[in-house]
């Protein structure tokens, strides 16, 4: 199975879960058509639906049954979509355009927009909770898993990471230790926990060595995500925008690239991606995907 | 126990659940002290904490320890909390004062507002996860009760009312049905699944006659409280603004004083309280907090 192959699993999972929905009354308990298609419209806005891939292919490597992992992929990728919607509002990055389409509150207004991000977070974790009730016997294992998925996503994760985001650049503050907790926090845990769900689904302790390994490869995996986008904003720029390393620096912005400068940068996403592939020893030939997906995530170009 | 004391347990867990912070550079995993603060902002503005004294009460009644139903009721405040702060954004309601205090977009920017409210749903759930996680002998219960109080909060739920209600407005339509829907979902649910989650964590089953009774229960003290809210609308109103029941149905808004007339609302209230306590009865003298609350309801003058 490939990155592409999971994604599929996961596109079509999606599809069915946020079905085009016609203008009607809705019944009690129903989600209104309006709320329905706000919602599919930014997760079915394409994506490589990396972070539900990664929990997928964990769930294999770790044995798994895939299909009780598939909901908490989805869920994860839900989230992920609500973090994107509610970024792009006026009130944060006030992004017109995501992936070539408008944004969801250029389409559906503000004040939609805010509930669509509202309702896929509800939903997430309302269809983790409805595959938690399927599989009873295995209750603790889910409950569990959606705890490393909201402590991934919540006030200690991605939300603290939004805020403190939010807050350097309204306040023109660049502090090394604050970029730090921010790419951890905004991109790393999102990366991580999928890793660590997986795991507890399989029955792993939070403490076990394979969910530490895991960890360790999930945290190295977002600090190289990130790098690789530093990297790729300057390159890119040079080449298309005439932007240059100087005008972040210029503009206090700390990145991979006015931290280390490019050749530095270029070694240090090189140091990640090998610190990375070591945590996987533990999981020997089983953990194929996760070495190709550091040779991937190195060698991208867009 | 009044709904006041449980009120004030309510308030004393929520203030240590979001102490205070001080300005500091957090570390990984850690809550930043501007989201904290902006969350605590809105947590501790007052309010009656009406639905989590519900659940707290309702476990009481059925015998539940109390401090293993703590965690979701504050759960529960913090999703109150939250869609409050979201409904108050200028892309909602633009609203620049609650209970008398500026809202939270006031004082803290949009971008800000939007992220407390985001964390607070997290939090919510991180912290009824933890709870579940405290108790392993109930995985199923805790589980369930969850899912309770998601799918109140949820896109069936709560989000899917401020969606229609949202709709309604800007596309200024009045419809029964549709309102009917916004007030079940957007009062009612919120109002019934502090009861139902009470009831699983008693490990009662959702189909069992006692859930059952509870959710009728919820449902009609939801509708009631939309009814009275509608009655002291216009009588508030016509003292102190010189607004009149004509006003609002010139504008097509759809209210239990537009639809009755103000002596049929009140009617129509009390009815509903009537088939509230009614639904009362296989719990015998238990529910005499619930008996009152119909009563303080009913007669409530703010």
């Amino acid at each position: 199975m490939t990155l592409k192959d999971y994604a599929a699993l996961i596109d079509a999972r999606l599809a069915e879960l946020l079905p085009e929905a016609e203008k009607k009354i809705p019944d009690t308990d129903e989600i209104p058509w309006l709320l329905e298609n706000a919602m599919r419209y930014s997760v079915m806005a394409g994506g490589k639906r990396l972070r539900p891939a990664m929990l997928l292919a964990c769930a294999d490597m770790l044995g798994v049954d895939r299909a009780e992992a598939l909901l908490d992929a989805c869920a994860l990728e839900m989230i992920h979509t609500y973090s994107l919607i509610h970024d792009d509002l006026p009130g944060m990055d006030n992004d017109t355009l995501r992936r070539g389409r408008p944004t969801n509150h250029v389409v559906f207004g503000e004040g939609q927009a805010i509930l669509a991000g509202d309702g896929l977070l509800s939903y997430a974790m309302e269809l983790m909770l409805q595959n938690a009730m399927a599989y009873p016997e295995h209750s603790a294992r889910h409950i569990l898993a959606m705890n490393d998925i909201m402590a991934g996503a919540g006030v200690g994760g991605m939300v603290g990471g939004q805020c403190m985001d939010l807050y350097c650049e309204r306040e023109h503050i660049s502090d090394e230790r604050l970029l730090s907790y921010i790419h951890v926090n905004k991109t790393s845990r999102m990366l991580t926990s999928p890793l660590r769900a997986a795991a507890a689904l399989a029955g792993f302790a939070p403490d076990s060595p394979e969910t530490t390994a895991l960890t360790v490869y999930g945290v190295k995996f977002g600090l190289l995500f990130q790098a690789v986008d530093d990297i790729l904003d300057v390159v890119g720029d040079e080449k298309t925008l005439g932007k240059s390393i100087g005008k972040d620096a210029e503009e206090g912005k700390l990145t991979y690239v006015t931290l280390y400068g490019l050749e530095g940068a270029r070694k240090r996403a090189d140091a990640l991606a090998a610190e990375a592939k070591d945590s996987l020893a533990i999981f020997g030939d089983r953990a194929a995907f996760f070495v190709k997906l550091l040779d991937d995530m190195t060698h991208r170009v867009a």
